[in-house]
């Protein structure tokens, strides 16, 4: 019979099966790219919504911050292309970071990625949803639960396993890629050739002349969104084929080909139907309807968008228990997330990723605009510690052609940190400043945890220890009365050490003499010592009797054995005292005592 | 340095120190009469409240229901009068009806009266709040809260024991008992010589006559909580001086007299003045205003309406944890019940009736006239069942004139029962029904406790036990490595058996070469086991190895013992793994297995 969790997870794997899968070129396009690509659900309208606020005449500003970010999403590949070749193991920026710049940068970069995982999902999840919102809108009121839902699935699914994964991100990917560019020409053709579409009219550029630099600024920042999830080329180039290098360079550069026309198309296409952000209804959405109508083609680019999103979030459930097992590794992180779970995943990374981000799409109300403020932050700081990695890599490795990789890579991380200071400032009031006070915490944290693991095993080291010593050791058993659940707990006592006391607490101000008189009839051989109580306290007389027997006998351990009877039914607990319990409790602090409990098992 | 519960409850009391404080009828009226009196602050307002839906004009049906329950009154007065004289010792219904009519009754009547108990006390500060919140209308929000901390602070008190009890009722009951009767007589002196007061038309008496059987019944239903606490004279007789039986007779009657009165003249000056309930104002409250105007009488009068009913409360606090220990006493409830805490009080009893009323006075929203239909079945109930275990008695005893104690016990029992049915037909939709699924609920519950308490000492029992024998046992020793730890648990091991098996699950696939070399430099005398976990589980092996040891040692007990370390704070707990725990736990239910953790405590 399968338990639960083998239902829902699967049978347990061995060791020895886990296996890199290598990938195709047009297999890791598609693994690769759910994450970057499908920000194009999101990022014209986050760029729409920093323009909105300052009358429908600005968004004409959206133009040229797309091609500000186009331009900053050529710097980030070309700065990733060179990661590539000098990390063909597979270069994320905790890796890089740590090899080139010490383990503190290392560390924010770990922090930074691990929040961006966790946001990613929130976003990408809260994205997907809107897109089926959009298409029906009775559904929007119902958004935080199908979002909660749809992490609960990946989730699961991530718990088996995704070794199936190219299989099942190609269909969905190049579904979007082609649903994605049938929008963004049809839309163009529509709004140049079709008769009846709205068409805004010529803004003159002098309207927006004085907050047009500030703006354009908002705008970027909003829009930048559209470069997360580039960084996975070089983070998995280990999964290709060979020649390894070549082959994640081609999909680097293809992926931000096909990101750069589309974003610019889609921002274009928004802007000339002079489309403004709706509470309820995404940009993809407005645009979709008003190109083709409400009818199936519409209803197929909301689902593609959908599922590419799901995707994306997918791919943090590989990345997050990934990358929080290798900082766990190096002792940074609880070592449960060191482990690989018994379907050769690491469960407690992806439980933990699940809960957060569910956590964050509950808070945030499934809201993908609140939700970006605190995603750029990480994104554009692991980009630049990155990049100033890979500086300091050639300058120690002075490969032939160093100079310019340097500058290439100097550029890339200089540039990446003046757009970290731009969304930090022009988004911290939004949410920014959570994120801002989050790295260094977690920073901090990280370092806490490695002091304690170091901490533990230099006082449980065994550099200074003698040979395994003999001890000696009295063993106390307290007794309520006379019955089986005692005389059991004696027997065991007296199998343990020759040295042992019996001790009885008097509370009702019973006569003792019946008690001992007993006692010399079942238990001969064991002293028994009768503490009154005339306070009616248990524990105090029995806690103060061992402490009496630890400091004049001076043995190395005092055994305290309680005598327990476990009822047949849990609920019949809470009808005897726990006194066990509390003593267990209480003694848990004193060093040199051990404390057992002999249960004798009731039957009914 | 005294602890937080010695500042909050006062230093322990030996047990020698308690003491039967005997009451002079002085006294003893005050201290017994707070129950009952108090109930002069809602019954009038119960009795309007049942006729006001059917209109104004039918609450002149108040009068003959006032003098149905003044007859009531008497009925059940002269039944007690008889309890005292044959249970000098205190007659409470549970042990009136244990003693004549078995055991299943008495259970009943003890469910009954410790659901009345809570209910006393939700009731009682309900509508003490409710005085206070009529005088000063701006607290009315705030009236839960306020009830919670009025139970909270009698609560308290009582768990310092509230030894000075008379000397702090005498004031409040007899200032009550003063400015009840000001009020009453002040209101009539007033409507018959003041001017400017509203006069109620006489009604044609056919106006009311298609319902007028069933209205008042209803009245009758409502009015009858004028009775509750009546009881407490009998129960508590031995508090008494000599000659006990006449001095608490005369109390009662005494008792008898005054409730009479101010609830007759309360009632016809409400209908005098053509009061209607109100939310938020009692009618005691808008009687006062109109007698003598918002004003310090006025405000006097709330206050000790306040008082009596607070201390109302109270003598719930010594009622119901005395007879919660008698029943578990009797093994019908949890032994905690029966113990006294180092206060000289049951201290279970009395912080069970403290969250149950406080969670009463929250569900209820702190409403008196929500609770009311929940309080009487239980009161009638016991009623009847203490008057019918009276005639039993009488019919034992024979004592002279017993065939007219007989029959006035029987029309007691008999008129209670008929009141009782009228009350649970009247109140069932408002929340009798609760009550009477509560009753058997209760009743299965005790036989149940006392069913387990009999099996538990059967099967405890020495009767058929052998002398006290020789154990023979194995201990085995998981070891996730050599540490201080493991080493410590080995020394511990090797001390209490010669037969010391060690066992590591080998989990990373790591080379048990190592291990093995290692070990036999620090502990030759006791083997090691290596397990190999293809699967990684830890649990599993374990488990399955300390069965096969119990199967082919076949000892008397297996002694398992985890090495574990103490982390020196709490939260580096999560930084370890659970497997000790969760061992533990697995363990548990092996009744020939005994877990010992030897521990090392961390210093940081």
């Amino acid at each position: 019979m399968p338990t639960l969790k083998q239902l829902l997870v699967g049978r347990p794997l061995e060791t020895g099966e886990i296996q890199e899968q290598k990938l195709s070129k047009k297999a890791a396009l598609a693994v690769m790219a759910s994450d970057n690509l499908s920000s194009n659900a999101y990022a014209t309208e986050e760029m729409l919504l920093a323009l909105v606020t300052a009358g429908a005449v600005s968004l004409t500003l959206s133009i040229p911050a797309a091609f500000m970010i186009v331009g900053l999403l050529w710097i980030v590949i070309t700065s990733y292309g060179q990661t590539i070749k000098a990390y063909p193991t597979g270069g994320g920026a905790y890796t890089v970071a740590k090899e080139n710049l010490g383990i503190n940068p290392a560390l924010v970069a770990g922090a930074a990625l691990l929040i961006d995982y966790v946001l990613t999902v929130a976003v990408s999840v809260s994205a997907g949803i809107a897109a089926i919102t959009s298409a029906v809108p009775s559904l929007y009121d119902q958004r935080v639960g199908l979002s909660v839902l749809a992490i609960a699935v990946v989730m699961l699914a991530n718990l088996r396993g995704v070794r199936e994964s190219a299989a099942v991100f190609a269909g969905p990917v190049y579904l979007f890629i082609g649903c994605a560019y049938l929008l963004a020409i049809g839309s163009l053709v529509r709004y140049y050739f079709g008769a009846e579409v709205p068409r805004v009219e010529a803004v003159p550029a002098q309207t927006v002349e004085p907050l047009a630099g500030l703006l354009l600024l908002r705008a970027f920042a909003g829009g930048c969104t559209a470069l997360t999830g580039i960084e996975a080329v070089a983070n998995g180039v280990q999964a290709f084929k060979e020649p390894v290098t070549h082959n994640a360079t081609i999909i680097l550069y293809t992926l931000g080909v096909i990101l750069a026309t589309l974003f610019l198309a889609i921002t274009l296409a928004a802007h000339l139907f002079g489309l403004v952000p709706l509470e309820t209804e995404t940009i993809l959405s407005q645009l979709g309807r008003l190109t083709f109508g409400t009818g199936p083609v519409y209803y197929l680019i909301q689902i593609t968008t959908m599922a590419i999103l799901i995707l994306a979030a997918n791919t943090s459930f590989t990345g997050f228990p990934r990358l929080s097992s290798i900082i766990a590794k190096d002792r940074f992180l609880p070592r449960q997330f060191a482990h690989l779970g018994d379907r050769l995943v690491f469960s407690n990374g992806i439980l933990f990723l699940g809960l957060a981000a569910g956590a964050l799409v509950v808070v945030f109300n499934a809201d993908v605009h609140a939700l970006i403020p605190l995603y750029m932050v990480g994104v554009f700081l692991s980009f630049s510690l990155s990049q100033s990695g890979m500086v300091i890599h050639w300058l120690r490795e002075r490969t032939p052609g160093y100079h310019w990789r340097i500058a290439l890579n100097a550029i890339g991380a200089v540039t990446t940190a003046v757009v970290l200071f731009i969304v930090a400032a022009v988004k911290f009031t939004q949410g920014a400043w959570l994120i801002l006070l989050a790295i260094p915490a977690i920073v901090l944290m990280f370092r806490k945890i490695r002091q304690h693991y170091f901490q533990v095993s230099s006082e449980l080291s065994v550099a200074s220890y003698d040979r395994v010593r003999d001890l000696r050791h009295t063993v106390v058993v307290p007794v309520p009365g006379i019955n089986r659940a005692s005389l059991g707990a004696l027997e065991y006592a007296r199998s343990i050490s020759p040295d042992v006391i019996a001790v009885h607490v008097n509370v009702d101000g019973e006569d003792p003499e019946r008690l001992t008189s007993q006692w010399e009839f079942w238990v001969e051989d064991v002293p028994l010592v009768v503490l009154n109580s005339p306070y009616r306290a248990v524990l105090r007389p029995l806690l103060r009797f061992i402490d009496e027997v630890e400091t004049f006998r001076n043995d190395d351990v005092v055994t305290v054995l309680l005598p327990e009877f476990v009822p047949a039914h849990w609920w019949q607990r809470i009808l005897h005292n726990q006194h066990g319990l509390i003593l267990r409790g209480a003694l848990s602090f004193k060093p040199k005592v051990v404390v057992t409990s002999v249960r004798r098992h009731l039957q009914r």
